[in-house]
């Protein structure tokens, strides 16, 4: 089968490999029929996640049918279309148990980065009755693909933990792909004001598109001070950190109301600076996480309610043999205006 | 009347000073009958909390009898007996209509501080009504200086924000008067473990004989392996920072356990290291809060129920007259062993 092999910082592959076999009675073969590229995928191979190590197929996210099945497996069987979750999860160790299923202890975000990944044409999914969802029939697969990632990690990390509430004020710093999941999922809760921060003025459009009330390109104006006249002075409420540098997180920080809440959703690679010495009396929460998937179910219902339109953060599509064409797209998503590609295998 | 004066960074005297008066209609004017000092009162005398002038008379915490009320007043009389608030809340604010008192827009943390306080013969408290609570017949007044400040404080920044649950794990660092508070109200809520930490050993039996399951000196133990022998490698729930500098902030986020609370109760003088390289993915929450004193009834209550015995925080007993040598006491808290002192006037 074709896969995209990660060699190494700075090189990938589009391999012929051996297709995947049931290796535990928990397993699934999965037909990828949709997948897409992440921007931890980039980080990847920017040398950043130690984990992922050289020979490793990437990809955690994506849509398929079900090949074959391990003789533990109860809810799936071959021929049904599923939608894969970026978190593995096996449902019975002590995280699993309490919904913090990126902790799982033989799982969590182990595909393309443990163990190979769905950027190719076959996948073994472990713990396929709790780690895969049974597509609804009649349901638009590349929306789908959508809820792998990239919708809850928006809605989980960003907007319940934010704590979204009707009414409240919402700043999301960052309007790439997340930071935009993060603006879809945050109109369930009918916040008053969504201003959406960012340097990219095409991203700014379309953050205004997708239902942001305020944007603000921070290359041209003070974003706090911005902010700090939209919500009367007070700061935003609900603040989501979805870039994961040191500047944006300092900007988090001059944006909360006190109060608030700073929803970090950005994959950070350093240390920050915390200003306890002011916000220490500021009533204010700071939550991290990695995304649970505990949602996905949610979230698909709301995709085919009609009340979700995820599909339209998808800007490019391609095939897998033109994989390397797909991330270069993305990686050079300033020029080329890139959201979400979709991979078609 | 005799006031404690602060005179600027490093100086304070007990003066002679013109009795308070009532300012605005809803005004009490307060005899206060016992005071004590707080570890904020030697952070002003260090010069550290700017808002606080030359010339103010310091305290915030203390008991007393109404001497004299403003026309606006409706709950006390002159005679009654009441508690005083470290925090002072007008309850028609907007900060103040959702609970949130120290964020009062004309109250907030002000006496001993920017209008002057209860270490003095009276004091002159603003917003009587919503600053005051009277004390029940009967009650013993030395315990219940204690919920001025320091009970709300360890509780309400400590525990409730460090949601503290029936079989958790807590780590308080600090065995100081504020973790010692948090010790005594986390027992509300049931923890399977509470460990506390600090340097000093008097203290630490002192945390063993109010409730805590283990303790450890760090001067001699590294606690993050204690506290992860104890927890079976999983780090604490929750975790109270109860010291207010980088190096104790540094160690809560090595004790925390991945979906855990940071609960900072620390008065901090300068910004920290917050490692989100690690942390981003942890599903960890950070928490600040200036006491509201939301809580300071129902912890009356605890008190009268014999539930719970703040005046064991009290170790040295003081006159008005000699606040100096209570002062002296309490800042040489090392070698004095003093945890709260108590001044009658």
């Amino acid at each position: 089968m074709k896969a995209l092999v990660y060699h190494g910082p700075g090189s990938k592959s589009l391999d012929e490999r051996p297709m995947p076999v049931l290796a535990d009675p928990g397993d699934a073969i999965v037909r990828v029929t949709h997948t897409t590229i992440c921007g931890t995928d980039l980080h990847i191979l920017k040398g950043d996640v130690p984990t992922c190590a050289p020979g490793r197929v990437l990809g955690h996210e994506g849509v398929g049918i079900v090949e074959a099945v391990g003789a533990g497996v109860a809810t799936f069987k071959p021929g049904d279309h599923v939608l894969i979750s970026c978190i593995t999860s096996c449902g019975r160790c002590a995280f699993c148990r309490k919904g913090m299923y990126s902790h799982c202890t033989s799982g969590g975000w182990i595909l393309g980065n443990t163990i190979d990944g769905t950027q190719a044409d076959y996948v073994r999914v472990p713990h396929a009755d709790t780690s895969l969802y049974p597509v609804p029939a009649g349901a638009d697969e590349e929306a789908l693909v959508m809820l792998s990632d990239i919708l809850p990690t928006g809605f989980e990390c960003g907007v319940l933990n934010g704590r979204v509430q009707p009414g409240c004020s919402v700043a999301i710093v960052g309007a790439g792909p997340i930071g935009l999941a993060a603006l879809l999922t945050a109109q369930f809760y009918t916040p008053a004001e969504i201003v959406v921060i960012d340097l990219d003025a095409h991203r700014l459009a379309t953050a205004q598109r997708f239902g942001a009330t305020h944007v603000v390109n921070s290359a041209h104006e003070d974003p706090v001070a911005a902010v700090r006249t939209i919500t009367g002075g007070l700061g935003a409420d609900t603040v989501i950190e979805a870039v994961g540098v040191p500047a944006t997180f300092e900007l988090c920080q001059e944006l909360v109301a006190a109060g608030g809440v700073i929803a970090n959703v950005g994959v950070h690679g350093c240390k920050v600076d915390l200003h306890l010495e002011t916000l220490w009396a500021r009533n204010i929460a700071i939550t991290t996480r990695l995304v649970d998937t505990t949602t996905t179910p949610m979230l698909m219902k709301t995709v085919l309610a009609g009340k979700l339109a995820p599909d339209h953060l998808i800007t490019h599509r391609f095939t897998l043999d033109d994989i390397l064409d797909a991330y270069d797209t993305f990686g050079r998503a300033a020029e080329t205006q890139a959201l979400k590609v979709l991979i078609a295998t």
